[in-house]
């Protein structure tokens, strides 16, 4: 199977986290995402371990709650001993509600609106991110108002292209952060800022990438920077945060990425191009989220209608949700796998095109898949939707956002109840 | 401007129907749809009218729901004489909430699941439209547990190109309806089902489509089938329903659409053709969504951050909202009209990227905007937002979803409130 989480039992259905997947369905409902905590747990644990390990001290990973966040995970997360990096008042506010400690937090975005630096400030979370020249003042006038001197990292960007998709890469021109030929600028004028205590620099390079060369020439690249700083404003961070990106495993195609062994990568090239430079050494933050997550997810769908293809038409295989719960395939074309969770045993004849529910013939899960001959009833389950799925969802359609059901140990509880059209209709205002 | 209700006051301010947006935006504040109550009444008579003056008894346009849900656009569209396209459960439920009539509503979807088309007879939904095999027997089997004979529509793919967007394109290959070879032997079936009554045909070849011609080649197909209907099975169809999708006008690029004259083309192309072929004459359905609330949509953003760009790099300026609010761009590449609201009678020296706010390289809201040289405060207007904006809206980021302020005759009242942290959060279990 793609990963060590997924199996068969003995009546041929697929187990998920060891539990068979057509009993969550029974007894859940679908559409339904599962998450596997255990497995959440160990992939925490291990950039947890592999940065104390071979970085120094005071080196975290962030995780990225963007790519999954509900209060049930920042209490995962927390308790491996991850940080937290939030981007929105909403991110801030699930992970007070699930008694995130907020000095752990981050706080990142290319757009914190007045009010949400206000509200950020006020509760005390422990760094800014700063995106951008405006916001640097921004946060400067907030503190001031507030009265304290507000710990901010500094964004830039350091044009490094990760070989990745376009719409996920975010080291070349882009919106997000300071290119790197007004960074010294950006910096000096964050040291004039009475009211912000500069302590790192910050850079993300981009997703869903596989090899941890990106992520090298990005480190010197900010080193050269650092040095520079050194020299010209006597800087010295005390972070110097990476950013995210490392690739998860969707399909076949998919290479495993060794994180440990990528992060010692990273460990060594800083540990290097600082003894190089002959600077200090930072504490070295990374922000995975994506890899945290991914494979750690399932969702399950039910098959609705069977269309045969006629005429070299494709087989179509329709199933109750779709882009509303997914929009990855309808944004980026993502390729997932796909598995016949309730017949498993059985001969995969034909390949079908999997369509969600809604309304648009855009709205597909994935293509060519190898489907026993299916029915109406039959389990679909969707394999490594952990990140950007549940996150991304929405209501097209009207349609309601599915269950989240949490496993460790076998065990099953809810951390996301089902949405229903009442919740939908909460916002409407009927006079 | 690009549309009639969209102006300029002697403030130097943008005005939407008639109302000064900076006005809206100290009132309600951004991110902000706005939705100009008078033209989707206006649209919709448009439609109404036209079809009642050239088409025979029992036509009617129905609403197509799935562009804009909420309750009280469905007050809007039936007090203007429009029946409704719905398509789920979430969407009869906010129909029905607003004191629509489940008579004049058609269930449409391609994975109506059991437990939705229950619902929906239990709630004597008027019509539903049957998408293929293992929806038809669903059906009869749930109409018969409820011991009740349920109108229906059966959809077909006639095959035509639209020559318009593929992920728009639902008249060719797709998971939507029932191919034209196969669907003799789906009218068969239908007519079989002891508690199904078989009153129309359906067919839909796509959305943003700006000229009648694909309308009158699938008319053209369908009436073909029903005259092999007539003489195989004896079936009178007292419905023949054409689908939506008339285009509309996002920038100044896209022609405008004479609505009444392309319905009277499609109204005296279906008399032709019933004629030549000796048929009855059925009632004609129109399912208009995108053109009946577009134009009347205008969605306000407050800058964040600006960033020119050096060495050849883009101008960007971010915005408080974006794929969350609007995924359009980020999905279609659609192309939008931006106006810096609150700086009309500047001059607009250099185009910039209008960036959204979500952490992630693809989140645009338009691209090469011309722009008075912008600041952080600014409001920015993007127009022609009215469909498939709040209706495919996301908590991604965990950014709260903007409100819905509706304005008539120069007043405004909120029609959806803005969602809060709370409201995210509503369906987190923290145990």
């Amino acid at each position: 199977m793609l990963h060590t989480n997924i199996g068969v039992n003995a009546a041929g259905h697929l187990t998920f986290a060891g539990v068979d997947t057509l009993d969550l369905a029974a007894r859940f409902g679908t559409p339904l995402y599962l998450l596997d905590e255990d497995r959440v747990r160990a992939r925490a644990r291990e950039y947890v371990e592999t940065m104390r390990e071979c970085m120094p001290e005071g080196s975290a990973p962030l995780y990225a709650g963007k790519a999954l966040s509900f209060a049930g995970i920042y209490r995962v997360v927390c308790s491996e001993g991850m940080n937290i990096d939030v981007v929105s008042q909403g991110e801030i506010a699930t992970a007070l509600a699930a008694g995130a400690d907020p000095a752990r937090m981050f706080f990142h975005g290319n757009n914190k609106t007045d009010a949400e630096i206000a509200y950020a400030i006020a509760h005390r979370i422990g760094h800014f991110i700063v995106d951008g020249f405006d916001e640097l003042y921004a946060v400067d006038r907030a503190a001031a108002e507030a009265g304290v001197v507000q710990r901010v990292l500094l964004r830039l960007t350091p044009g490094i292209d990760p070989h990745t998709f376009e719409a996920v890469n975010t080291g070349m021109d882009c919106q997000l952060g300071v290119q790197m030929d007004r960074a010294m600028e950006f910096l000096s004028e964050a040291l004039e800022c009475e009211h912000l205590s500069v302590v790192g620099l910050h850079c993300h390079i981009g997703s869903q990438v596989f090899d941890a060369q990106p992520f090298l020439d990005a480190a010197d690249i900010m080193l050269s920077f650092m040095a520079d700083a050194l020299t010209l404003r006597g800087f010295i961070p005390e972070y110097l945060d990476l950013g995210g990106g490392f690739g998860v495993r969707y399909t076949e195609d998919d290479p495993f990425v060794d994180i440990p062994a990528e992060i010692r990568r990273i460990a060594e090239r800083v540990r290097e191009g600082v003894r190089a430079r002959g600077l200090f050494e930072p504490a070295i933050l990374l922000e995975p989220g994506r890899s945290i997550v991914a494979d750690a997810g399932m969702t399950l769908y039910t098959v609705g209608q069977v269309k045969p293809g006629t005429d070299g038409a494709k087989n179509y295989v329709t199933v109750d949700g779709g882009m509303s719960d997914d929009p990855r395939f309808a944004l980026y074309g993502s390729r997932y796998t796909v598995y016949p969770a309730s017949r498993m045993d059985e001969e995969r004849e034909l390949v079908w095109t999997v369509a969600g529910r809604c309304c648009e013939s855009g709205d597909v899960v994935a293509e060519n898949v190898p489907l026993p001959s299916p029915r109406r009833g039959d389990l679909l389950a969707v394999a490594v939707t952990g990140a950007y799925n549940f996150s991304m969802a929405s209501n097209y359609n009207r349609v309601c956002r599915p269950a989240l059901v949490m496993l460790s140990g076998g065990e099953a509880r809810v951390g996301v109840r089902r949405e229903t059209p009442e919740d939908i209709m909460a916002r409407d205002i009927v006079d």
